[in-house]
């Protein structure tokens, strides 16, 4: 398809989302700086290989990118650890959400995936190791690769995060009863909380996740992952990036994915492009509706499934 | 690739199994019928959309295909049923094996994916109530897919399968303290048991599994799945078709693929054609070694991954 | 306190049961044979290790004893077995339901104690080994314990049960794929739910249940059990006995004892004598809510808690 | 008996432990402040309701009475809470270890009794709430019951304790995310940590255990619990008060009981007196191995069981 072409689908795909009524879903309400923000808005963008950035609806304005950052910070981990990564955390789905605690305690602490809560807290931990701070390696890393050098975490909602945090506290904690946390608890915590509230808008986040669709080249033409490396981050984001509604994403979108509770979700067209949507609502698996929607309608015109 | 390049890798990926010393992983020896079974054969072959089918080493000997039938099972059955399906049966991962019965109790019943034993007893049940032979309406599927009216259920091996079955026999039960059988528990039991022993060589199953390369068309040329049914199926084997190691198969092989104990393993390449290798020595998730090295170095040479 | 005293003490609780309006809690309503049963009706019996055996109420009314059969099932195979029971059946609490097929997985089909499902198959299993008709032996002892040989199974309850007893046959076939099981899944089952149907008043559940305050001792002064062996039932009754509220039983009545779906209540008082009870409707958990009443009443007056 | 024949007894049994070789079992080693102890030490003491206090073996050396401490901050918080308490903690056996976590998350965050350790956090953030300082509160309650003002935290215990207890800060802020911890959750740890590592001896232990055997009495005559609340509590001691072998010390010992992994065991003979023992050698499932023993020939010789 050509560029024009694209863009004109993704402006009917903008123009298509809540004409039904109002938007489906509900807006993430466990913290209140995510609980304000108004389910109404809604922005797509793709990024190419080639260097096209289109985009349509609110695609410039930034949201909280939530769990979307578990996938860059899977990504810088990769390159520095190698396979060795995956003795500390495994990279198989987990099953239902009942199962998370369980499934820590049955695995002696190592986590089933880098994008469960617990396994991105591992994830964090290897980056405090390898950098000494992992959330400002992080957001230079988002910086260069979406050519924006404002992009910044939301310290209002990492603070609200932080203090709402009992949950992933208590997988820190457990983890550690396993030895599975080099770092302190709280420093990892904190990072954490940080890493997830970084804020970008979609074209900048199509713009950063096109790394995966080119198997691991960074916008500067510098090789951070493997091919290897970067098409075992696209299964695992197929496998386990929408939490556990990975198998209808799959099935939905056909395309490596991963969705945050700011509303937020990254697809990958390994080869082509990368596409980021954002609509505040979610279902009940914490996936954007409208995002969710919009993808679907993107890969059923297109044909761009890997399926 | 050419056809006689594609011959030509295959026969060097035959000839490359074993060559390192004998078979790593152990054949299944849950029954005698397949523990009997001689671990250092090795098939391999392809089909392609275009209709070339090419094989190397035994692809011509006929193993128990196992639960790869569970693939095609799933096909004839959201043939009939549609999304309706999903109403008895879930599409998402499993998480591990320890949760099969945990998950069946906590989610009520409703296996959690097709792929599970749980959900293949279930959608057996589903095709006994459309077919009234779910078993007999397999077989003739496959003869007429793979072009050989001599494919049959190996009945030694059925019986083998039944007589130590009583882990079937209580997730068949138990479904049914759930209202989630139709049928009686020893008539799905009975199908569910000899579906698996259906025998079938590499070059029959590549040929059988072209209908989910050509996103639902048959041999014949008549339309069993729409496209999105066929996509639906590959999305689930890719998330769920190889046990515990799915998100492992992903990332090696790329591509969505079913496994069974008696060492086939099914891997399709939407668009352009359906592998099947054959080797009997697992490893501990149950899915061949051979056979998962030898799909992870053809998609390795050909780029034909997915991601 | 006299033998008056108490007859008195019985007239008051059986008088006082329902005063307050329509029974609370609800009649089984699983099986057909159950779900029929007038919930109003209340009996109460005491039989003292002296001899004495006093009623009140509905006390010479059979009724399906169901999990009562338990607690004489396991003497008789403790009888039998001695320690080496404990090789196939643990003797610990078992927590929620919730757990029950978990709890089986993670242990390997040694089910958690006798009284849980599982568990009571075991011990079937067990005495059928011993006897060749568990069943028979069962009647038989509770006939000559109790006095009265026209106790016997109520065979339409049994078939009732049967036909609705697909999660007890899942249980079966579970512990059988773990070897737990030495006879036909199906015998095993018979049996089952042949014993869990046999029909009892409360003044025979009490008589027959002298043997445990006897500390093993029979109606006809031979020794079943030894001292330590009775003891270890009358723990097991306490820790485990009635489901999932054995610590609020504890509590409330302070007494080993067993309950049925049925509605009927067996309490031992060491040394003294055993009580039976009867109501008809339930609470959450499975126990007589009348029954567990009258108990609480009846050891708060006399004093005869075990605590 | 009289109290000559019962300290006779007492000697022979504390000459009987290590008799047979060294100790069996393991002294606990998750902290270094309890691994250094020696287990040959063996100490056994007997206080009665008529305020007779014997002992023999190092029944005066004081030891860490570790998870003992619940058994008396329940007694403090049931006092105050009554029923209310158990809005904020069940009363049942938990079943198996492995479920600690499965069970917390499956029941919304309310541990499963007050003795396991998500339970006794509860119950420590009850205490802070009543008294503003649990840890002193229950300090000063133990001085006074065993008459003696020196009895104390081993702050060195403590400190380890905290340094290790990942674990159970995870199951702090599980709780705390379910709002089930009112004080903040490093508030809690501390006193938490700190109540585990009081020391004192068996003599002090077994008096201080009067209060359950006189249901509810204190040691200057005034009344703590209702004689109904004791009884509550000395229920939950026999279904709960021994890790996972609560089912095997009702049998063994048959008196309601609470063990520590510091080798210390108080057990309650309601009417008589309490018993504590010491010896540091845990079984498997942590509690002392000679301390069961010894109860377990105690209550065989005097008959001396509920049961």
């Amino acid at each position: 398809m050509k560029i024009t072409d694209l863009s004109a689908l993704l402006d009917s795909i903008a123009q298509g989302v809540n004409q039904g009524g109002p938007p489906k879903g509900r807006v993430a309400d466990y913290i209140p700086a995510l609980a304000a923000v108004d389910p109404s808005q809604f922005g797509i963008a793709l990024a190419t290989v080639d260097g096209e950035v289109i985009g349509s609806g609110d695609s410039d304005v930034r949201f909280s990118i939530q769990s979307v950052a578990k996938a860059f910070a899977l990504a810088l981990c990769l390159a520095r650890d190698g396979e060795a990564l995956w003795r500390r955390v495994g990279r198989e789905p987990s099953g239902n959400p009942f199962n998370s605690l369980v499934q820590l305690e049955y695995e002696q602490g190592i986590p089933r995936n880098p994008f469960i809560n617990a396994g991105a807290l591992v994830v964090i931990d290897r980056l405090l190791a390898h950098t000494g701070d992992a959330c400002a390696t992080l957001v230079e890393f988002l910086r260069l690769e979406a050519g924006d050098s404002t992009i910044d975490v939301d310290l209002d909602v990492a603070r609200s995060e932080a203090s709402h945090g009992h949950r992933n506290a208590a997988l820190a904690h457990f983890m550690a009863s396993y030895q599975n946390l080099d770092s302190g608890v709280d420093v990892v915590l904190d990072h954490y909380f940080r890493h997830c509230a970084i804020a970008m808008s979609c074209r900048e986040l199509a713009r950063a996740g096109l790394i995966l669709a080119r198997h691991g080249i960074r916008a500067d033409g510098s090789q951070l992952l493997t091919r290897s490396e970067a098409k075992r981050i696209n299964a695992i984001l197929l496998t386990c990036g929408t939490y556990d509604a990975a198998g209808d994403f799959a099935y939905r979108v056909g395309l490596p994915g991963k969705s945050g509770v700011g509303g937020g979700v990254l697809a990958v067209i390994p080869g082509r492009g990368c596409l980021a949507v954002w609509g505040p609502a979610l279902d009940k698996h914490g996936n954007s509706v409208a995002g969710v929607e919009a993808l679907d309608r993107f890969t059923t015109i297109t044909g761009w499934s890997v399926f």
